[in-house]
């Protein structure tokens, strides 16, 4: 490890002051209590929970470019979990699973555009979860209810800390409202996203979003996909992706080569939605450390983290 | 990824037969229940969740060996996480976190000798705990409760599976027994662990282990060490490591030089043991795939898996 670039002796003074931060235990309470509190509601609920792979012969292309991150070991080549969206899908082949959760370090080695967007981290924790046979109704619904139950929870377990960093309890949501990104960026222009966040006094759902070929295409309107953010009010923007899901394999295919994903490495994935057919489903993925941020109202979601994770910033430890 | 070997036609059966299994999401109910009630038991205890990191510019050096795993990112070298036992001790440098816990994936790309032992996976789940001042007595009894809170937990929360996976509820366990290696060996020969696990009827504590230089060195009787090593019974072997830890600088730096650790490699890290001062701690960590295979009774801890992670046999997802 001598090739490491020397670091300059005010680093480490960055690190352990970051580290010290005398709001970081509350920070990390609150984030412990999401943690908590989703445990179990999924168990309420039913789902099955995964434990999370690091690696894997596939992962997640993602719609945006980042760093490849591989590795070589017993004459395979491994890549660093940048979701666990195939897996989900895969897991659910099992008879008796219906529907199934997964706490996921994610990697995702963000170039220098993200490096200080105040949303973005290289690794952080996705709660991941599928469900056979529903739709994005009942998904949406589902984190609906999620977000309600560990407010309540927070505000029952840890209200001194809540009050302390946020200065306020938390909220119980109506319904939240849906949007298509196509109209709202008729209103707004192409920042339409960040505008609504912004002036929004609740999360809101964002519908129809062109991305990875596993988000469904509708095949009532096909070049519109059967996909949904979550966005997060007061500006603090995206906190869940999901999506129904292609499982159809001549559709797979026609829209790997849309986006230009590589069937040859998705060979066996496909294989399996040609021979054993993928099952009809529907999730989704939110992000704990954005979940905290935006409970905290932190300036930037690296705040939550005791060992900085910003893209591009010197990290020792 | 083209230049990944190619699969034969039976592998893709053998990875859908895995996760089709009717035994598996039974046995990752019990896993599941594993993870929820710790989190519940220490929170309980006052223990503040960190999340875990998959890459950081130093991991466990092990004291056995394994394949490197790391990437490079943003001009640094970053190791895939083997444990987080410097994070932990780290993290205790905020004055306000007195007591931490991670549920952490490790990776540990095990060489070929240890591809069929029946207790190791190449990546899995640890759950590793650490406490500012205090002792191996302190770690040890906590662990001790720890089990029992999760196996009266299971046994009220899914007694149906229990009792089909392992044929009868969880035990309530009084203190268990402890031994010291080196006179386990005197009495039972070089094979002593897997011999006393085999024969014992409850867990048991180890006692003094030659490994990394992390674990402190007993000053009362230099060359033993403050180290302890929880070990199932009916022959399931180790399931938890932990240690009193090497705070001070120069006690650390003849530990690493009498194992062999790269001083380069942690140079941050000892120079915060020289100016800052690293706190006295104690802790240790457990395998949840390995406690699952215990409760399940399973016979190797690749059955807990839905995708397959023996070391050396191939994965296709």
């Amino acid at each position: 490890m001598e090739q490491q670039k020397p670091v300059k002796p005010e680093e480490l003074d960055v690190a352990l002051s970051h580290l010290s931060r005398a709001i970081l235990p509350k920070v990390l309470q609150v984030q412990q209590g999401i943690v908590r509190a989703t445990h179990v509601f999924m168990f309420k609920k039913g789902l099955t929970q995964l434990m999370p792979l690091m690696l894997s012969p596939i992962t997640d292309p993602l719609n945006h470019g980042v760093v490849d991150a591989s590795i070589t070991y017993a004459e395979q080549l491994w890549s660093l979990t940048k979701s666990m969206i195939f897996h989900k899908q895969l897991a659910l082949l099992n008879p008796d699973l219906n529907s199934l959760y997964i706490v996921s370090p994610n990697v995702r080695l963000e170039f220098a555009d993200r490096a200080d967007t105040g949303r973005h981290l290289f690794e952080f924790t996705q709660i991941d979860f599928e469900f056979k046979d529903k739709d994005r109704f009942y998904v949406m619904e589902f984190m609906e209810e999620l977000v309600n139950y560990v407010f309540d929870r927070l505000n029952k377990e840890i209200p001194d800390v809540l009050l302390d960093l946020r200065g306020e309890l938390l909220p119980q949501y109506e319904k939240w409202p849906v949007y298509r990104t196509e109209k709202l960026e008729e209103t707004l222009g192409p920042d339409y996203e960040h505008v609504q966040s912004e002036s929004a006094p609740m999360p809101f759902w964002l519908l129809n979003h062109r991305r990875e070929f596993y988000d469904k295409e509708d095949p009532k309107k096909p070049g519109t996909f059967l996909n949904y953010d979550m966005i997060w009010p007061e500006g603090f923007g995206e906190g869940l992706s999901g999506a129904e899901r292609e499982n159809e394999y001549n559709q797979i295919r026609k829209r790997m080569q849309e986006v230009g994903t590589s069937e040859s490495t998705f060979r066996h994935y496909l294989q399996v939605a040609q021979e054993s057919g993928l099952p009809k489903s529907a999730g989704g993925g939110f992000g704990v450390e954005r979940m905290t941020r935006f409970i905290c109202r932190l300036n930037d979601v690296n705040e939550v983290t005791a060992f900085s994770r910003k893209p591009f910033f010197p990290s020792l430890f």
